[in-house]
């Protein structure tokens, strides 16, 4: 109840601590609040903060700025989570300078006034270990000496005395601002990535020849020598046969098509296997281990639904989204519809049992060393999933990055990064003039965004051809490029059709690359 | 973890929940949200509300605006504390039949399909009671009856199945948005008052003779003929003879001198007592009964501090602000210094009984049928204390009106309203350009302010003749008055003053009249 002091709208908070904020090593948090007090009192503000692996909390002093607005700044210096809180107190030592300034202005100040605040100085050299109180045992012997009060009273208006309360913060009846707030704190390297994607199927030298794992291998050299630092492939794992697609989406699949690599899951395995034509996993083991040497990391798909093969549909039914009669719904993505796969029920009866089973396909693929994860249609799961499965991931591995793949409204891509992707792709793709590119790039730099929203931006995706590249010329390729590069520190390209160039549409009026 | 609803940004919250807002009874709170889910699911919000003499929560649905921003809205009937929260669901009915047309669209629906709802529509029926489900049951009984095909698919798309959905919200794996969001409902006048203001010690009919509460008795029709409906008296307690102020704030008091009525407190008594010249404490009980007569409230000044011959210096010198060397510190409030006065140490050692103190003064006030009291000096006091001290008295009598009486930054005001005071003054006195008014008005506007502020305008206060009524004419005299009367349902007048137009100031450069 003595606390006087009123701490409000504090930066950054998300959803009122219930979301953290992201950082990387090295970085910091500015950290800023409204702080006041009723009348004139002098008060002092300081950010304390703690690492997950502290003990003890750290403290930052923060700096009056305009009006009530204070800020101050930590750094963040290990991986991890570090919590934060705003503390504020009405400092009595400079605000009995303040008023003894005022009385020396007005009238004579006595000794009865110097030995009010020896007594405080000698409280606050009691907080402080000896070792560091000297300043303050000083100033109390010089007031507390025989010396003429005039030489006490210029010591105790002086900027010596000034710096005293600065230099030893004496918090009493403080205001705790305690919400919970939460930074999470990654590698450097969540904030700069460059992906370059590629189907290892047209992975193949030879022309019209299945591509493999290590047709893959011998691409690093020249994906690295055109800087980029992470090699994104489509899901690699065995394809469902049943309503397999065809090329340019023809429902029905020719012979020997190979379908969507989306339709995961066969006889031979699931989300944990390798399709047999790319390889076997000692491949995928290779392929990683070669590009870490390259410096190149392997971003996976993490595609959650199931061909109409896998083998799930069988051994758990209840796992997913059949319709009422027992059918399979076709999923729609305007103006494309996908018979071949089949979603999952996040709510099922055996929900737990499903998302265990999910989260243990990513632990998989993390001890296999895959640090990075391209969630596909991510906005098409619950958000509480995502939570809750980035955040055992983390557990396990705090470094493990995961790409919010969607393109979907603004408000439910930031919300996907408040659960805690670490980077998302964006709307950029769709968006080619002057106007609308800024509108969009003040949008998700705004006040929230900007602490957990990092955004991805990509000319092209297999599935999209955007108007402004159908036909499009090199000149708009460059300047597509240039942006997607520029805007931000992630972008990303899809590798080989990008710099061919392809422009071809699959039929007018729809964005998507004929032959695909 | 199963709840797919998004809940966020919610209006009205005001500091994530810690302060509440505030309406008057025949009023409602009209509440949004952000309110999203994953994909394309179809949902439903609600606002849940319930009174603190409430045992079950009331529902009102929410509809959804633009974007994703839902609102709902429910009436504040009785005085006290509503809590309100924001609940979420997917709507399992709507969704399904959302589906199902798709399905109608693209191919034939079977029977299973409408078997699955008739499962469905049962276990919703299950949810309400029987005399009021029976169109689900109706419902459901056509669908799994004998009748063709066709028949039920044609009431399955009707626009009566739609109904149903919204008539019957089957809340599941909801998600809720639980903040401990309160409303304070007052009485309608909280929002409409006029104020009358004047020293009852001017209030005698004959020149130069001391005025009693008796002669301001005699005044009350007149001023419920003006049109007022609360009389406010500065302190009418006694006055303190020590450094008693003169006429024109001269420092010295000449004898009969009445000294300043904000130095509370001789020999004879003190916050609870009435000045021995203004009459006793059966006239003021009778200056109340006849203003409850006339429609008229009385509001008393709550002015926490003491004259220099208050008995509690004495009693209580622990709770009192004294210089360290024990000499009293002057008040200042710029270009003016007040000597006749001591300010509280609400941080002393012995807070608790003076705290406690300060309650009893306000509650003994309260048993006279003083519903009014107008803090004088608020913004010098710590926030923690109003907001304890109004929540006490309010435990009492939950329609005592606290009247912030402050000139000071609009953060502090806007704090002081948070905190729980009913209406607030406001810096209207100051502004007389046309810009200034403007922008003022639009920043005790803003989003925040108008669920918790409520302005009370005043053309003049007796402290303060602001440099645009200094030598003003009539016109400007009208125009104020209209201003502080129009801008908002609170106004008032420093009555007999402003009626005759006094408009001498001090002396030069000073914002104060001359003679009070």
């Amino acid at each position: 109840m003595k606390n006087r002091v009123f701490i409000e709208k504090v930066i950054p908070e998300i959803n009122g601590g219930r979301y953290y904020v992201k950082r990387t090593v090295g970085g910091g948090v500015v950290v800023s609040a409204n702080i006041f007090a009723d009348g004139h009192l002098s008060i002092r503000a300081c950010v304390l903060y703690k690492h997950e692996s502290d003990k003890k909390w750290s403290m930052v002093a923060m700096k009056h700025e305009s009006e009530d607005r204070w800020k101050g700044r930590f750094e963040t210096q290990k991986t991890g989570f570090y919590t934060y809180k705003i503390q504020a107190w009405v400092d009595r030592l400079t605000f009995w300078q303040k008023s003894f300034k005022e009385k020396v202005r007005d009238e004579e100040p006595t000794e009865g006034e110097i030995e009010y605040v020896v007594l405080l100085l000698k409280e606050l050299a009691e907080n402080f270990p000896k070792t560091k109180n000297q300043p303050l045992v000083n100033a109390y012997k010089l007031l507390s000496s025989d010396k003429p009060l005039e030489e006490k009273i210029d010591f105790a208006i002086s900027r010596d005395f000034t710096r005293l309360g600065r230099q030893f913060p004496y918090v009493k009846n403080e205001t705790v601002y305690d919400k919970n707030l939460r930074v999470r704190v990654g590698e450097h390297r969540e904030l700069f990535t460059t992906f370059y994607q590629l189907f290892p199927r047209s992975a193949s030298p030879k022309a019209g020849q299945h591509g493999t794992l290590k047709d893959v291998q011998n691409l690093l050299p020249r994906i690295k020598e055109m800087g980029f630092d992470v090699l994104y492939m489509p899901p690699i794992h065995p394809i469902g046969s049943t309503k397999r697609f065809g090329k340019n989406f023809n429902p029905i699949a020719g012979k020997g098509d190979p379908g969507s690599p989306w339709a995961i899951g066969d006889s031979s395995g699931g989300h944990k296997s390798i399709h047999p034509e790319l390889g076997t996993i000692k491949d995928f083991e290779n392929l990683v281990g070669a590009g870490k040497k390259e410096g190149i990391d392997i971003c996976m798909d993490l595609a959650f639904q199931c061909s109409l093969d896998h083998k799930w549909l069988k051994e758990h039914p209840d796992w997913f989204d059949f319709r009422p009669d027992g059918s399979i719904p076709c999923i729609e993505s305007p103006p494309l519809k996908y018979y071949d796969v089949v979603s999952f029920n996040f709510e099922s009866n055996d929900w737990e049992n499903l998302w265990n089973a999910l989260r243990d396909i990513v632990l998989f693929w993390v001890n296999k060393g895959v640090k990075f994860f391209r969630a596909s249609v991510p906005h098409n799961k619950p958000l509480p999933f995502w939570e809750w499965l980035i955040a055992e991931v983390h557990k396990v591995d705090h470094s493990v990055i995961f790409i919010a793949g969607s393109f979907t409204s603004p408000r439910l891509l930031l919300g996907m990064s408040k659960v805690g992707f670490t980077q998302s792709y964006t709307n950029f793709i769709k968006y080619d003039t002057r106007e609308e590119v800024e509108q969009y790039l003040k949008r998700i730099n705004g006040p929230e965004q900007r602490q957990i929203y990092r955004p991805s931006f990509w000319p092209t995706v297999p599935d999209i051809l955007p108007y402004h590249l159908i036909a499009g010329d090199s000149n708009i390729y460059a300047l597509r490029l240039l942006l997607a590069a520029t805007l931000s520190g992630s972008y990303g390209i899809y590798g080989p059709v990008f710099e061919l160039m392809e422009n071809e549409a699959l039929k007018n009026g729809i964005e998507q690359y004929a032959n695909s």
